[in-house]
């Protein structure tokens, strides 16, 4: 939709980025645990973007598209098909702007997820939960409702706001040696390469992934995009292939992409419960789940770890199914 | 065992303690959201006392008790029993300055909480689980240590550091119309009631209590200490009776006392782990849940909240049981 012609957005987009959507996404604070510092060897920092109010860090792109629109466009609205945080945070951004969402969502999509979306005025329009049919809806109501199409990562727009994340991390922590985030699409892996490749190109980027979504990992040492056929995984917000964008600072940006395996996903997911005492999604776990896989690496180290979302279903916490 | 002379905390201890132990707490951030405050009509701050490294306000009220020992004192260490956050708090505070931390605590105290206080190596004597035995192992183990009595909230010590929460929160905010804590024993309470007395006397102190152990409540309204007989609530961090010290401020400064029911206490706990994506105790949403039972108190207000600890059973949410 976007990907003929790609447009690499620039560290001055970000910054431009940065300045559109300071009034509207919270500056988000750092946890650190003595404990968890110790339990590692390392020194940690997690950035939680789960404290964003709509639960995500993915309001700060959005937020981007959104306050980025001229007036003309933005009185049409934009539009997505996402059943996840984008759906969210696109509407929550474009209710602060007072303008219209339309969100293409499968008719199977959680009850929860569609309250959220219309909770901040999102309009849903319902498909089938296939390719064909959530193609050929989005075609109609883009076609209906001449709404923007913002892409949930795929967007020079939408990396250009995550990459957001990055600069405040580097502005409150004093130097980082690694910067952790999970990849599913690659929109806050891809932000984050396009901030501190120009930054803190000392820091050396690394993709936490699922084991079983490991498409991200796989294309990583085969040099090209790969796709998954059917993943499954707890880290329900990481199922999505990279596109050409994200491909492109994953591949000349990202060090390395650790994987991790769902029990010990959520392993780490209860002990940042436990010890950071944040609210916080499966996908969200992945990073400190390949680290504990990994401590050697990190020893010593300086770690910044992005806690991308806390939208969570308080009554199926995956330990205690 | 200090009640022959009672001594009251004033503002100048309560200064004094923040200097103190200002290196060795955290300085806790204050959480928002748009969709709580949307709900009450009402603006809220809630106070994350549960992000201190132990999980508890109570860091505050040990750590200026162990910071303020002399060093004859200091070699002997400190002493007390509880099953709960004082406990580990204590633990805590006297492995940050590296002296021995005695802790009486009933041989039927949860496994997790024994961890805790040994993890931060404070040594467990384990007594009955009646008053009479807590009460002689107490006394074997001080004359055996030469322990500083550290009472878990009726102690002037203990007081001043806790009032230190309610210093930071004035500076964190721009005027309060509320503060709200939890009352147990009533010393977080007692510590706002000393700091906002004389920083914001205009600010109303509105303590929040378990209706199924309501003895401040019943108190407050007789005008003398009630003792409850045997308290049973999901608010387990409250079961304590208030104490004469604590009784003090909370007759001369509490504006109210205000009650809910575990069922109510349990929704507004889910709806801070949902919305706030903090992680905290069933006691901390004690006042949430009386600010949605008692709406028009507070409508168009600023209302500051403490979340007072952030140690829960992860595997026995009450949600889930």
């Amino acid at each position: 939709m976007k990907d003929s012609a790609m447009y690499i957005p620039t560290y001055e987009d970000m910054l431009a980025a940065h300045d559109r959507i300071a009034p509207h996404i919270r500056r988000t604070p750092i946890r650190t645990s003595a404990y968890l510092n110790e339990l590692i060897g390392a020194e940690l920092f997690f950035k939680c973007e789960n404290f964003q109010e709509p639960g995500a860090f993915k309001v700060r792109g959005a937020s981007n598209a959104v306050f980025g629109l001229d007036e003309a466009q933005a009185a049409k609205g934009v539009a997505t098909h996402s059943s996840g945080n984008h759906a969210s945070c696109l509407s929550y951004a474009a209710m602060l702007r007072g303008i219209p969402c339309n969100v293409v969502m499968p008719r199977t999509a959680p009850q929860a997820k569609k309250d959220t979306v219309r909770r901040y005025g999102g309009k849903i329009t319902e498909c089938e939960p296939s390719t064909s049919s959530r193609e050929e809806t989005f075609a109609r109501v883009q076609a209906e409702t001449g709404g923007d199409f913002v892409h949930p990562y795929n967007d020079p727009r939408v990396i250009a706001g995550q990459g957001t994340c990055a600069k405040e991390f580097v502005e409150q922590t004093d130097g980082l040696d690694f910067a952790l985030a999970p990849i599913g699409g690659g929109g806050m892996i891809s932000g984050t390469c396009l901030t501190l490749s120009t930054l803190a190109p000392e820091t050396r980027i690394i993709a936490a992934e699922p084991e079983q979504a490991d498409d991200a990992y796989r294309s990583f040492k085969a040099g090209h995009i790969i796709a998954d056929d059917a993943p499954k995984t707890i880290a329900d917000g990481l199922l999505v292939p990279l596109k050409d964008l994200t491909w492109h600072f994953v591949s000349n940006h990202v060090s390395d992409i650790l994987t991790a395996s769902d029990p010990e996903i959520i392993d780490a997911m209860k002990l940042i419960w436990k010890h950071l005492r944040v609210v916080m999604e499966p996908s969200s776990a992945v990073p400190l789940a390949t680290i504990l896989k990994n401590p050697d690496a990190f020893k010593g180290k300086r770690v910044g770890i992005i806690i991308t979302g806390g939208n969570v279903d308080l009554d199926r916490l995956p330990w205690t199914l």
